[in-house]
């Protein structure tokens, strides 16, 4: 007998079916026992009428094989109920469960440590186990959609010997002999890989960030959902691509994850067009509408980020700003210059928070050289990264997009640990 | 004027067009110049006829724009030749460049060491450049293939406080202020999701062993393709899985590489099923056809497989083969146990190289205690992959696939480096 899934019981009305999953809730009402089994397509709800079957001993979040009859139930949810004729438990579930995950509204009083520390066993808890269905949906569109417009998706090394901003916040490797670092970002390899004649690619790769803090909207291992593409005529390019990725993601998140944005109260906006600012005009809107000085001269703090949205969503309701020609002195040595000691760099802020910096490259070898000197780096050290500027490198440019930023922020939620597996912070190794 | 790419030339004939890329070969036949232009999507045949373009200082490989009329041309390479009326230089390539790479043939004589030295100047060789389009496609396969068969794609922490397999070959990471680890495998992880509820993962990451020994079929960090299911009858339907997932690969190779293939003098064959034998049969035959003793009574040593490939060829007319029903000493200890001291794990060889292991897990958490100390191993160390079996977990198995082997074998590269883009082994950590 094949097995069927919670989601295809409807289509077996009448028939002896057979269901394996996990026990979500047991519901004893006088002598009737609705049994409600949860697998991996969803919930669906069973009744035990036939006092012969004991289920005495059965404990919630064991694993069994249901056999039974599906019937038309208007008052079950799915309006489809499965009465039963026979349990087998497959694995005894231990009692008492770390903490319940059947009960949405209570489950808020867990705290995020809690959930983490008992991840795989949180994630049986619909509402917290739909983020990842909603990263991999995420995921699976920036890739399709990358595909389709001509990019080929490369992996690149995450040992590497030089660090690509200049050697701070590098966790160190002992790499037999040697002293490696893991990568914070594939930046330099998929410059490398427009030079090699691939022109478009993207990665889907850990990048990493031994950076001190410890909030809500950092973790020191994050999935960087890399672009980098040749022959643009500026970062307006990379931007228009962005928006058009954008409003990729969102209409296939709305097509195909349905229930998982219903169980986080999510209605996603359709991304018609993205408004832009010069960092400049940020700052001035800033201290002008908001009486907010900024605590630096060359990006925007936290506070400024979400006053900048607050100002987008007023002025444009628009959830999503780019934030453009950034001041050359707080971005890194590869970033194409603009008049004025400014960039052609660019980030985009969501609903309060970065969730993407990107920029024009230089491609000339020349003026690549002078410009890391100029940021005090050794040219002779990044040797490997340079050759390929020596022998015809298109003009370019490509953007970073955090993975776990963009499903928290789509998402509403509190922590960005809440949007990772197995989130990797200043204190947590564990699971 | 929009940029029309190598391989839609031939949709516009008798327009002027504008092509985009690099200079590939410039070939003067008596007064008429011949200039062939390589983008991402090939190459296309250029022919300069008026004298008064100067093309005098044109480099091979410097990034060029060419403005000019596509004409049908039957001695040219696919029919179609483009009369220039403009070139312009975008970047120029120094000279000498490191090496040719607009010569198939030649190209042989470059040692893999200086290819990897300049790798992505190396990857401007049709052929080289190659090899990552036919992986790009097989990493796309292997998702596609398990999202319709219900898999969600994972992201798991490669950063570890514990080895998977006992704590040998790991690399150190100092991480703040602890000693941390890189991951051999998602293996813990991947079967925490199944227990999570998901059921049915896969995951697509790099992965690392600190082996010492530099060979043509080792590197360090090398990108594992893992999926996990639950609710499984043996190993069986993994085996069975796979099978399926390597036609469609395969199949998607044909329909998506064809000029990939033709460059390698590649003919994937259409695989039907596979043949299975038991390890001990393995053992038997090596020593009764090939007169084989292997080096050790747990596990096939590299001539062993090569013999045992040699062996399905000529038996079954296969390229492929699962060995079974490994020794329970040569496997780790979450692997299921068989009668007589053997297990559920499997291996499948391909045209004489390992390219995937896999298993029946336990699923019972007192067997996996007991399992863990009868290795040595201490349960309470690894609590966090052991607390879910606890709560419910089902029957279930899995398997790993590497990436770069089953690229290196379907195209029959010489060394496992050239499907890598930047391999990383015992002596190599730059570019």
């Amino acid at each position: 007998m094949t097995r069927t899934l919670a989601k295809d019981v409807k289509n077996h009305i009448g028939e002896e079916i057979m269901l394996k999953g996990w026990i979500f809730q047991i519901r004893p009402v006088g002598k009737i026992k609705f049994v409600i089994l949860r697998d991996r397509t969803g919930l669906v709800q069973t009744i035990v009428l036939d006092p012969k079957i004991d289920i005495s001993d059965l404990e919630r979040e064991s694993v069994v094989t249901i056999y039974g009859k599906p019937k038309l139930e208007k008052q079950a949810p799915n309006g489809v109920e499965v009465e039963v004729s026979k349990i087998e438990i497959i694995e005894k579930a231990q009692v008492p469960l770390p903490f319940e995950v059947n009960r949405a509204t209570e489950f808020t009083n867990v705290k995020i440590d809690t959930i983490l520390d008992h991840r795989p066993f949180s994630l049986r808890n619909p509402q917290l186990g739909s983020v990842f269905r909603v990263q991999a949906e995420i995921v699976h569109a920036f890739a399709d959609f990358l595909r389709t417009e001509g990019f080929l998706q490369i992996h690149t090394s995450k040992i590497i010997s030089a660090g690509t901003e200049g050697g701070t916040n590098l966790f160190p490797i002992q790499y037999f002999e040697q002293t490696a670092y893991l990568a914070q970002s594939p930046q330099f390899y998929k410059q490398m890989m427009v030079g090699a004649g691939y022109e478009r690619v993207f990665e889907i790769g850990f990048v990493y960030r031994a950076e001190d803090h410890a909030t809500s909207r950092h973790i020191n291992e994050y999935l960087s959902l890399d672009f980098e593409m040749g022959f643009i005529d500026s970062e307006q390019d990379i931007i228009n691509l962005e928006i058009r990725l954008l409003q990729y993601i969102f209409e296939t998140l709305k097509k195909n994850c349905v229930e998982e944005l219903k169980l986080h109260q999510v209605e996603l906006p359709t991304i018609k067009t993205i408004p832009q600012i010069r960092f400049s005009e940020a700052v001035k809107i800033l201290k002008e509408k908001y009486n907010k000085q900024l605590s630096s001269e060359i990006d925007l703090d936290p506070e400024g980020e979400r006053l900048i949205c607050d100002y987008a969503k007023k002025e444009f309701d628009s959830d999503f700003i780019y934030v453009t020609h950034y001041p050359a002195q707080g971005r890194p040595f590869y970033t194409m210059p603009e008049a004025d000691s400014l960039t052609r760099g660019f980030d985009l802020l969501y609903k309060g928070l970065e969730i993407t910096t990107g920029s024009q490259r230089i491609h000339n070898y020349s003026m690549l050289v002078e410009n890391m000197k100029k940021f005090g780096l050794n040219p002779e050290k990044f040797d490997f990264y340079l050759e390929i500027f020596k022998y015809g490198m298109p003009p370019h440019g490509g953007l970073a997009i955090g993975a776990e930023r963009l499903t928290q922020q789509i998402l509403n939620l509190k922590n960005i640990r809440e949007a990772s597996l197995f989130p990797r912070d200043r204190y947590r190794l564990i699971p």
